[in-house]
């Protein structure tokens, strides 16, 4: 994103010149992610300590939200006690823990030392969750109303309650056993009259979440039911955090970046592009590499078994690149469907048979038909001369004359056939075989998307030449 | 997701039974989204009208929102002309416009009868937008402050003109020329004394999109600045329209879904996977697998024209797909990272040079270390005897005991050589195609996205075949 409201020259000179209004003026009219991103390229962190000192606290929080992990750590290095303790109390918990999850020991030691024992405690507890869980993702900052209020109330107890909360947009109510009777929406509580009582109000329709509930599922609830907020609990019911749609979007952003990484095999980068270095550039993608490559081994075998079969036949081999790639394009697209369908839960593991039938009918009208189109033009390609087969002594160019031959039109019939026969079959398999594997990872509870198109290709690859190799040896003497 | 709460079955026999109180009750305690979706499988549509003339009207809206196109049009041939305004008059805009979009002509004018004149304007003008365009998603329905107003006067507004509002947690303020000169968020409006003024509150630093923006471009502003909604201002810089976060989570979800299936050339679904026909599917798949079949040719023929080569030496056949798979493989790698990128705005065209570069290394170092390693790897299966070179009468696996003839070595030294060298250069070849073509689409503002790794194959393919037979040329004696 073009950051168009302020460069790091920019701001960098009004430090360097002490500027102190007009870099407070700056943090009222530019958004602080711009400004975060312009001083993340200065070189010395002292300069961005400086900024930290000058202005609003209410400034300083989302500041330090938004910069890269290197520069927290340079920042929290450089700052005394005191003004760590400052930074730390305007932050959400939740942004905290995510830090703490991203910085050296050392670090973290100092940080918990910093905040006071009652939030240490609960910080410990976020880290203690499952990555990636509801529990690691909550905020605990959240507002309670009791369900005895009235309205006029409930609006009192936001007031008194509500700041630094990480939302007052949804509200929970609890009875006085603390149990979660209801959600609360704050509009419907403006729109109220005063005296009104908030279970007359409140959504009794409200749905939650458990703390060990993986995030793509708490973030596939927060979109159906368009939720600003979504309520967790532990497992005895009790409502110990809530996730906010903000933190949900950016789980969206990371999950499906996750699975198109998957699709194609490398491992998902930890940092953005741009800032993944070369060398471990190389570390996520090369191993993957690695691994299909000796699976590709098996169609080398298989090849090298029919080897006097391809001597004797050369056009064989012709049509070797054009069967591989039609049959792994093919179950590629059934991969894409399975995996965005799987994520999106329009369907799941229950709906099997549901997706097996459908995608079996879908995979033979698609064979047959591409089959069919490829027969005529695997045809025309010899008649064309595109491709020869000049050890059987055919070469049935229309432009030699040759081609009304009954034998040589035969020989034609008879590649033509075996091709596009191997490429129906081989089209068929690889459809079936990226809805099974997706499919059955997801029964057994695995990540759908680490069925990716390269490894589909290398399975079918195999299959494929075994047809091909298969019916040559039955229509052609060798 | 599976529905929790209700089931079709339940909810039809309440109908017949006619038992209005219940379904009232229902509705209270059921999320809507549940019950629209148990409602859609019934067969009887009439059964459906019966639970809009029961239910409170505003529970109505968000259910007809949320019921399939084709029971919607049903519902609205079968509602009176005043059925249909009750329902209409509950609907937001968007919505509607949404509805409107699906819906066949001779259903979109009865319903542009059955809505009050002014907000048919409205409607015309929202259709009239370009698909995908802020226009064409944003609300007309939100809430303006006036900047010289006080918190009090601006709550009292909100309790005033925010019902049936898309949301009031966002509130645009402007001034007496009615420009807008910012936004508030309702919980600093809650959390000020009454006699704040609302420009001392408001946020200046805030972003908007123009009415001719893209909505994916809408989505990632909307994403990297934490918003609940997001101003749209005409060409004239005049607020026309909002678009609040839950629009959003929609555009992310479709945009996402159309990269994937582009990435894998599927033409993307309209419908979920388990409503769209096997026939439909088919035409989805069809179109692509024939374009990539034809560009196929190319292989097909490089292949004829080296057909005496591989009839002398079959071996060279053995390791076609493993040199066509690596290929595609390396360079689907770097397509999933230049797609992801590009579509999170982590750089665009104007970093190519930069991108660049920094994929030539990481390139070089992959083909490099992988080269080396497929060397290895291709002179073991030789000695293994899992690829035999029959025609040059060579095998030269240990179990012969013939592995340590010079002559034999050179000659697994030579074939794996070519193999491992072509990879080498086919690798960052793949690799390069692969940034240059989706940086290419987006300087010229097209869809990266169009750059498939089946498209890239097919590039690659024809162009390893060409330098391996160049190769092979120049060390085999044919």
């Amino acid at each position: 994103m073009e950051n168009e409201f302020i460069s790091t020259e920019q701001i960098e000179r009004l430090i360097d010149e002490k500027k102190v209004k007009e870099i407070r003026q700056l943090f009222e009219v530019v958004p602080t992610i711009d400004l975060a991103e312009a001083l993340s390229d200065i070189e010395d962190t002292k300069k961005i300590i400086f900024v930290f000192k000058t202005v609003k606290s209410e400034y300083t929080a989302e500041l330090f939200t938004e910069l890269k992990p290197e520069i927290k750590e340079d920042l929290i290095n450089l700052m005394s006690n005191d003004e760590l303790t400052d930074v730390l109390e305007q932050q959400f918990t939740d942004d905290l823990v995510d830090d703490l999850e991203e910085l050296p020991a050392n670090i973290v030691t100092r940080v918990l030392r910093n905040v006071p024992k009652e939030r240490r405690a609960t910080i410990n507890r976020l880290l203690n969750y499952k990555e990636d869980s509801a529990g690691s993702i909550m905020t605990t900052e959240f507002v309670v109303i009791l369900s005895n209020m009235t309205a006029d109330e409930a609006i009192k107890q936001i007031r008194k309650n509500g700041r630094n909360k990480e939302t007052i947009y949804t509200l929970f109510v609890m009875d006085n056993q603390r149990n979660l009777v209801g959600t609360l929406d704050l509009d419907d509580l403006i729109f109220a009259d005063g005296d009104t009582k908030v279970t007359e109000i409140m959504n009794r329709d409200f749905v939650t979440v458990n703390v060990d509930d993986d995030q793509e599922e708490v973030a596939n609830v927060v979109k159906r039911y368009d939720l600003n907020a979504i309520a967790v609990l532990n497992n005895d019911g009790r409502l110990v955090g809530v996730i906010t749609v903000d933190d949900i979007m950016d789980i969206i952003e990371e999950e499906t970046t996750e699975d198109i990484s998957k699709m194609q095999m490398v491992t998902p980068l930890e940092d953005s592009y741009l800032e993944t270095s070369p060398i471990k550039m190389a570390r996520k993608c090369i191993p993957w590499i690695v691994v299909l490559l000796i699976l590709g081994t098996f169609s080398s075998m298989v090849l090298s078994i029919f080897e006097d079969r391809i001597a004797s036949i050369a056009i064989l081999a012709a049509f070797i690149p054009v069967l591989m790639d039609t049959g792994g394009n093919a179950g590629g697209q059934t991969i894409a469907l399975m995996i965005r369908g799987l994520s999106l839960q329009e369907f799941g593991p229950r709906d099997f048979w549901k997706v097996i039938r459908k995608e079996a009918v879908s995979a033979a009208i698609i064979a047959i038909i591409i089959g069919a189109f490829a027969f005529i033009w695997f045809s025309v390609e010899q008649y064309l001369g595109i491709v020869t087969n000049s050890n059987l002594g055919y070469d049935v160019s229309i432009w030699l004359g040759n081609c009304w031959s009954k034998e040589y039109f035969m020989e034609v019939m008879k590649v033509s056939g075996l091709v596009a026969g191997t490429l129906t079959i081989g089209m068929f398999l690889s459809k079936m075989v990226a809805v099974l594997l997706p499919m059955g990872a997801a029964a057994i509870k695995k990540d759908p998307a680490i069925v990716s198109q390269p490894l589909l290709t290398t399975i079918v690859d195999v299959t494929s030449l075994l047809v091909y190799f298969g019916i040559a040896s039955l229509i052609f003497v060798f």
